[in-house]
């Protein structure tokens, strides 16, 4: 382990934090390797409460000055973005002169898709001398690894929903679309764009509940995959408790996602809540679907 | 005009009649060609109060052999079913004989998307000797033409959001699933699965009421097509005045569907709702999206 002469050589990394818990997993795995982090809570995605504790400075949307400013005064020239992030309302967007300027740029990248504006945004970190990586460059661990998670088991029957959901996935990857889909009995039931995993879910246990859906209680499979071309440093897919509970409730036999592409939020919990749901969680290779 | 004695040698039309208000004007169209037409509205989708002044015979899913005994005592040789259809609980399905003997079949073609179910059931058909015609077959007046209908045009915006919507729908044409998206601003806003277009048009109102979608009121469009190698025979994409209400709802520029292989219900209320929305309506060709 020379972890620690590579961190000083490396320097603090920033680290700006979006919602959920996988923020501070990912300080707490840098911290972990003798790295320093700074924290840069977004107002309106973090959680106030979880940041009381911890030494940090919380931005708007739209500082991009502020953040420039500290974090090269402390010597970081690595940046990462984690954590969800609900497109901002504009009153929420405080935009410093120096994004102002910039402003023409991400107006253009916000007229795209997704893709076109995370890529526009990661051009303009760039513009400013950082260099930005994925989360998982800096804490592997929070990557769904190979193989079953949990103690339940995928049937044949899963396995061909599987692979027919990332058939899909492939087809679409080129439209800048959400990547998660519901199969079951070899039938696609949902495909996500703009409403996100947990409301196609959702969309789900309604279908199963108003007899929309026949298929019985314990078929169905979620599928998720990255976009081909996705840029992975700050838009990996990713899974997290509420994953499951929305399986569960949507009654589905499990979750499939791509193994050493997909974040796992708090895997304990993940695991311990997919074993008591009955769901399997597979980390499968895209190519194979297994 | 030589329909008259076309539709003698043709003997009378057997139509299965589903919800909605196509049946009845399937029926009448055919009527004004001098063919004689004999109802079988379905129990649980035919709505009882649009049939009580017309001479028909009820069905229940599953009735099979009462179908094929009145309809070839009649000496119908022609079968059209038209009409919306939820797939029928298990209660509301009262097999005969004929149909109990065809049970593993069906259940066979139920295992499979829609696209099996349908295809299964126009066999079955087949095997007892009607010929199974598709409605627009009787009655092309039901047809989406080519051309904007009513009086609001697209812009050049929507036609590269048409254009887009016609790419997903062609890519993903293999998977049977439904086939209609919601696209603004080259960005893919909601995908149709087993919720129906009208469900998903709700969820975009959803998403723009609640902020998910930031796009501004009046960009976006939806666009349906059906589904490559799809059984035309009944399985064409419909569109009725309830479409225009659900894309007014998402605050929608307008919908574009395949000129000549759309169903439109109540052409003229649609029309006249569309002008009213501002909500444009185009048969475009599903090659060009123009």
């Amino acid at each position: 382990m020379n972890a620690a002469p590579a961190a000083i050589e490396e320097g603090p990394l920033a680290l700006i934090c979006g919602g959920g818990s996988l923020p501070l997993a990912v300080a707490d795995f840098v911290g972990a390797r003798g790295r320093k982090v700074m924290l840069f809570p977004l107002h309106g995605a973090a959680n106030p409460a979880d940041f009381e504790r911890r030494q940090c400075q919380w931005l708007y949307f739209g500082q991009g000055g502020k953040f420039a400013r500290i974090a090269r005064g402390a010597a970081c020239r690595d940046a990462v973005f984690i954590g969800s992030l609900v497109r901002p309302a504009f009153w929420q967007i405080r935009p410093d002169f120096k994004v102002m300027m910039l402003m023409p740029r991400i107006a253009a990248a916000f007229r795209g898709g997704d893709d076109h504006l995370l890529s526009g945004i990661a051009r303009l970190f760039e513009r400013e001398g950082f260099r930005l990586l994925g989360a998982h460059e800096v804490a592997p661990e929070i990557l769904v690894p190979s193989g079953v998670l949990g103690r339940v088991p995928a049937s044949e029957g899963d396995r061909a929903d599987i692979a027919l959901g990332f058939d899909y996935l492939r087809a679409t990857g080129g439209f800048d679309v959400g990547q998660a889909v519901v199969v079951a009995g070899k039938h696609v039931l949902a495909v996500e764009a703009a409403e996100g995993t947990d409301d196609m879910l959702v969309r789900v246990a309604q279908m199963r509940a108003n007899g929309r859906v026949r298929s019985p209680a314990g078929i169905g499979v979620l599928v998720k995959a990255p976009k081909p071309g996705q840029d992975r440093r700050f838009d990996l897919p990713s899974i997290g408790p509420q994953t499951i509970e929305g399986a569960a409730r949507a009654k589905l036999a499990g979750i499939a996602v791509v193994a050493g592409s997909t974040i796992i939020a708090k895997p304990e919990q993940l695991i311990a809540a997919a074993d008591h749901a009955n769901i399997f969680v597979i980390g499968a290779s895209a190519e194979t679907g297994q």
